[in-house]
């Protein structure tokens, strides 16, 4: 079912997400406390972004996992990012555990990652391919439900004429956070559709976080009845500093509110509150955090 | 490009093949001789049958180097085998490396690897992907050319009634070799089709080998007019023991000629002779091999 | 802290052991039940024997984790064996994950696995190493205590005199399963010793294998006052066939006892039990299992 | 034997030295041209500085090849730094290919590198250890030659009373350039007088690099009469842009010298010169390159 965090704000060092919280991502990989089973150890992935140097996130993948791997421990302690998306993976049994498979996914300057699955995935697989223009038809490396939901995801940025890297400095805005929420509401919508129409009713979990560096939307949704979402919480303040100390690097424009989404709560700051079950945060660092209901189709109920 | 060995005989270590000859299989994962670039080195894989044991093949997998794996090194000298299929990767560029991208694949009872490449694949991955049972749409675990030809073949052996799993005792003998090949080659055809209508004139190079764990199909075969395909080079003789030590477990029912087929001569022995082009050998332990031509279309010309 | 299991008796599959029984060694991968910590997670090594093929045991080693290793369940099901050791590493907090570090160990015709770990070992290396051979010296490929523990191992089978490789048909019997017992007790005193002299007294917890092939001695061993030692099983019957499926390729010669000695029990079968605190386990295919005491210092205290 | 490839200067990405010249690392990681054997396969290394956010450098390690490692060419495109080390390995044929083994080796602020290798080394590596401090006894976490070169590096770091960390910047300065190539000529010949002894009269080959972020001391040398010691080559002038495109992120205290050194030239570009044989290379942003001519023992010849 896989634990994800990510972080959009002044820079921090990875390490203040990953390695240095009580309950950081890494613990998580082991001794996650939200799910029934605590281990996600097949796989993890980091995705961040440097503005200033390079307009796509550097991606960092590894098969094996994030409690024992030295180098990520390293990079975490000495790469600092505004934008950071992080995932530890439980691949669904019988699933592989390939590079390919790694989230985030990431496409152009966009990421994509998720906590959950898709009901019903075998079965709509073959025509969710089937709507994909050729560029998305592409974006796919592997076989699993992320890939695919990532692909049509892609498939929305297209046909919406969204720029492909809206982190260049010559691309316009790219309509900011809440267009980027409204395409990965569309692209949810999209699979649960297949899924109503030739699924066999298996229930859909689905906590899905995108970014273009500037922006992030990310759900926590559901489609059982009887069943909550996965967790997810938000920190927000003025400052993510969890180990108290004082992040050396920060420049005039880098102020701003600091924003943590994470499948279980990475402190015991008491600021932590869970997002609400059907709901889409999306996030802005120039704006205070919006919380936006989703139907039963993972559509927007825009006040 | 890759390189490949392959065996069918009594059983052998598979170190034979591997790791005991001079220009062994790991030898040419660095210094293969009869490509322009020495290097296969992007992951290797193995396929051995046990058939007194289970009917399905062994696969092992890797996603690092062959030449300095010491598990491969180790197992091939301890594992003997009547039919194995061993495969050095070079990752054509820009192409993946996962363990779901390593050849030999399998499919219940059948092993597939490829030496080449599928001209225009990108071109026509969508439409052969249509054209394929739901079984064999789930094939392919990555988005390699390979896994999509093999898809093609399977394809071919469940709309043909081929049994999955031939060697199961309870299993009818599935048609012999001459029936692989004829399944190989329709495999071949069907992409090949695929590429003249709606490819851009790419060529295709397809050293492509099947088996059953009883038999095998393997083809040396382009389709550039200006070029060779890929080498290939057939021993066949009574015994196979290239460091001239006899093979100590062998049983009564274990006679019968042996057969190694390889990207490049494993051995001086002067009765390595080169598989023509644009042809099909067929393999079977109690007969001799038989060489079938093929057409452009990689169709079988039968006497 | 580690799982492990090892089998002596008649051929049987390795995927008897590691992925057919309801609390297969793969199983306690992730979901261990007898140590507090029930994750096993930084890689795994397989080590068997073939004694008609090759005398030195087929070594597999891995630093992913043995849950979702394809290779590991396709080779599992096809290789048999008389004597297999397998093992799941949960390394200790700060240790290495490396090829180099995966149990079993091997030197020629023996092979070593640990569960535990050995008290005050950073303090005692450097004098442990003084005391070995030149050839023990460089048995060690990473720092980890078990392959020191190992080296001691080697040193005492190479002071010994003992057959470097038991398994070759030229070789002396190497004196048997007591004898094996008697150089690891030596080995375990040792070390024990020099933590007696050099260390800050923390306690050992031993529970080692070693075997020849044909042979077997494993003990369950700790020096804590306070605690017992890691928990360990034994299944002794004249066949250890546990999904009920009878093993295809048996011969005359291969009768016998068979034993299964396992840190937790695979199965529901009554027959297991568990095997004394401070004590060795002495195995020989055509004896009965025999069961040795150990002091404190892990002498066997032979009647 | 290895290809490696340093940067000291006003900060760039690590693509500047990995991927985008035409003679990349990555490049000479599978066609390198300078050496017989073209081939360094053995995973690689990266280490850098980020001298603002964190004393103590990144390192990511991988054993797999670098020119199919996307985590790497993605990484590379988004992280800058002004202090770069970056090597891909050639293993020693049957030496171990472990994360352990990866250059560049760190320790505190200190990262080695080196290219070749020590001769006898099997034959002095006790005699080696038993110099050592227990500090520098625990630095090698595998058994390779460099492993212990660099402990012996460390060792006189430690003897000399130098700063572990001499990036912190409450740390004194360390000394300066002149005084890290003091430490590395003293571990060079403290190994070579060990060769002298007690080896078999096998030549070292020892272009070694260190760095402790600020400055960076590399030699060129080898202890063989009859050939020359590895290719070396040194690029210096304003700035090193090779992909002609101006580094975004450049501030006013960023000025200074760019130092690029190469075990092969990275590009066309004229002003790249050999580094004489026998010598070692003493850099400093804020002062031109110094050439130090070495003595068979390794020791400088300072004017």
């Amino acid at each position: 079912m896989c634990r994800f965090t990510l972080y959009l704000g002044p820079p921090v060092r990875l390490s203040t997400l990953l390695t240095e919280p009580e309950h950081s991502l890494i613990r998580q990989s082991y001794h996650a406390e939200e799910r029934s089973e605590p281990l996600n150890g097949d796989g993890f992935g980091i995705g961040w972004y440097a503005p200033r140097l390079w307009s796509e996130p550097a991606l960092f993948h590894q098969i094996t996992p994030a409690w024992n791997n030295r180098s990520l421990q390293s990079i975490a302690k000495v790469v600092a990012s505004p934008c950071i998306m992080a995932h530890v993976r439980a691949a669904t049994p019988g699933s592989d555990v390939n590079l390919a498979n790694c989230h985030p996914f990431g496409y152009g300057g966009y990421l994509l990652m998720h906590n959950g699955h898709i009901g019903s995935f075998r079965k709509i697989r073959r025509r969710l391919i089937d709507t994909l223009t050729d560029e998305a038809f592409n974006v796919p490396r592997g076989s699993t439900d992320t890939e695919h939901l990532f692909a049509v995801f892609v498939d929305e940025i297209i046909r919406n004429g969204c720029p492909v890297d809206p982190g260049r400095e010559d691309s316009s805005d790219g309509g900011g956070a809440m267009e980027l929420a409204r395409r990965l509401s569309a692209a949810i919508e999209r699979v649960l559709r297949l899924g109503e129409e030739h699924g066999d009713g298996e229930s859909s979990f689905l906590n899905v976080a995108v970014s273009d560096g500037k922006h992030v939307a990310v759900c926590r949704f559901d489609t059982d009845p009887q069943e909550s979402p996965e967790s997810l919480y938000l920190l927000h303040g003025e400052m993510y500093e969890p180990a108290g100390r004082r992040f050396p690097e920060r420049r005039p424009d880098d102020e701003g509110e600091a924003m943590v989404v994470s499948s279980e709560r990475l402190t015991g700051d008491l600021r932590w509150r869970a997002v609400p079950a059907e709901s889409m945060l999306v996030l802005d660092r120039h704006a205070p955090p919006r919380i936006v209901p989703m139907d039963p189709l993972g559509r927007l109920i825009e006040a």
